[in-house]
């Protein structure tokens, strides 16, 4: 697999956002669809995916995984890119961070007087653990909201001691539990503060979705009107954007200099609250937890379902952006990982600490080490 | 994805082993090798895997699987293929009714009064569900073996409500509850026949493990001597083996006319217990059972760990192989459905009743379909 740096310094969306946003806490344009109308197919060729993560057992290489990915700056300058960047992905939890935009910008944070463990947590796929799920409900109850407020369905914590303690009780999981229920929470939040029904609101055409649409557009600098879009795990719409322009849309909050003020400003909280709380972002054995823990701040990282993953790097003003083909999170781990080291954001001394986030071993049902899952050669870094 | 039929009627490792097997019950190489030393290692660049398996979410292809397939008859033709037949593939579990020859063939299964069911044990993954786990301590202590003999290590049952139960009572998972534990099962009745040591028996090295060596060798007509291997799930090696020649040794299992006597009489019984007790050979909800008992013992099939899938065609006297490139078991499932789909082997009405099996269904955790996981076009049948 040879890399690919032919994107070098070409633009990617951005330096200057082709449509209004005269309304920074609403999606300005008029394109509500109706629900079950999920924009225009996209069902051409698979998008080119030149680099690879493998899986070794004994002497041979088991399986393989393709991946495509990019590094961005905030002016969309594409630094480094392997493969298609330019089709569209459906960023799923990868981008929970600008989901967050509206609950910050519209004011509703300050208006209930919840602070940076939230807004963490309204960035994060959490593992359900008792600190998360606590920290949730003392939320929901402070906003005054219940249970049955949030639409994202109940789910069986990630975390599987959480979820044994649970059967041990003879206790369902709750909407809690439910690894989105930080943002689910930011979503209820915004909505009961801006006074909308709250009923629907994950929703397409709900004012809450639609202005999340709305930042979407402005971060990626993308028209996402007619965009390709599915249900996402927990209910809301996830639509399909480039890749490219999902990594420039993490640089913008790296380096958040061509945004308008409101919208700087709420990204900077974002940011701060995201790499200050690396536990709330995922969890016990989280790969999101320890590399953040690892970078201690000077890295954001956070993972989407199917194989995607962001980063952001604060002080060198960049993005990243990168899709497993057939969305393994195992692979999505290492690459992203690999990607983080070529930046030289970690020295070599904090990475030497988690070496299983470079080259994951494989452990079989002994507990032996029998392979690993790591880069192919062609990497950068 | 275009399929490739350029293999049609070209010969894939049968028509005469290239070695003797004067004793149908061992491995007649001296071939043996010192633990550690993983035979020749296969680095080189990724097999060709040209059809694809797409999931979709909304109006977009999300993810992506690439697969590598054929279907061979017992006379070593390839009577389709598609992608590097050729490449080494480890087939993990899908060849467990390969490991279960020397059981019958030692004449083990008799001599302690064993069956039908055993005898599928031997070749299942099972879910670790009660009937499972039952009838697997049974033998146990039939042959007079303990939970201290098995070397597969405990594994929490792949049955979600099983695994609950455990938790509820405060119990640990068992060695029975290793989806293996009958195939283990069979390697400890067989050296407790052969007065063999058990302690062991995993290792490479172990009579066990080298017996079944020199059943793979003969089945697939492939010399494995310094081939690639590696550790397996449940401790025991598991070698690379050319698809081509794992299909092959499918269809001797469906047609065994070229068969020594001995070896045709084992595999004709294996493959009777197999196709009579779905259920023993998965468990409730796994594909293998759904797909036996819709075919009503026209099919016999079997996953294996990592994408690989086996099925065997006994009326039709062929084998099918699979191997999924990264290893996914949703698109193991719905390839391999495909694959047998383009044989006939059953009726339309059949799949009419288990259409999952063809295109599986993706829910979110409100159990809404967002989406499914399906061949692309291009696939046969």
């Amino acid at each position: 697999m040879s890399t690919d740096h032919t994107h070098d310094h070409s633009s990617c969306g951005g330096g200057g956002d082709h449509h209004r946003h005269g309304d920074a806490h609403g999606h300005s344009h008029g394109h509500s669809h109706a629900h079950g109308a999920e924009g225009r197919a996209d069902l051409s060729g698979p998008a080119e995916s030149p680099i690879t993560v493998e899986v070794t057992r004994g002497s041979l290489v088991e399986s393989l995984h393709r991946a495509r990915a990019c590094i961005v700056d905030a002016g969309g300058h594409v630094l480094a890119s392997w493969g298609d960047i330019d089709a569209p992905v459906y960023p799923r939890s990868a981008i929970k961070s600008l989901q967050a935009i509206p609950l910050v910008e519209s004011g509703a944070l300050d208006a209930f007087g919840l602070g940076d463990e939230e807004l963490a947590l309204a960035c994060a796929s959490h593992n359900g653990e008792a600190r998360h799920t606590e920290l949730v409900r003392a939320w929901a109850e402070r906003v005054g909201l219940t249970a049955d407020d949030y639409e994202c369905g109940a789910q069986i914590p990630y975390d599987a001691a959480t979820a044994a303690d649970l059967v041990r009780r003879g206790e369902a999981p709750t909407v809690f539990h439910n690894n989105c229920s930080g943002k689910h929470s930011g979503f209820l939040t915004t909505a009961k503060h801006r006074r909308e029904r709250l009923k629907g609101y994950v929703r397409y055409e709900h004012p809450v979705q639609q202005r999340i649409l709305g930042v979407m557009e402005q971060m990626t600098g993308q028209d996402l009107f007619g965009a390709p879009w599915g249900v996402d795990g927990c209910s809301i719409p996830t639509v399909g954007i480039p890749l490219g322009a999902i990594a420039y849309a993490m640089a913008r909050i790296a380096d958040p200099v061509d945004l308008p003020d409101a919208r700087a400003q709420a990204v900077t909280r974002i940011a701060a609250a995201w790499g200050r709380h690396p536990f709330l972002i995922g969890g016990s054995g989280t790969f999101d937890t320890a590399l953040m823990e690892a970078a201690g701040g000077a890295v954001l990282v956070k993972a989407g379902a199917e194989g995607v993953g962001c980063a952001v790097i604060p002080e060198q003003g960049i993005g990243i952006a990168l899709k497993i083909e057939d969305g393994a999170a195992r692979a999505r781990e290492v690459a992203l990982a690999a990607l983080i080291r070529s930046t030289g954001a970690l020295s070599e001394a904090q990475w030497a600490r988690v070496p299983e986030l470079l080259a994951a071993p494989l452990l079989n049902r002994a507990g032996a080490r029998v392979g690993e899952v790591r880069p192919a050669a062609g990497w950068p870094g």
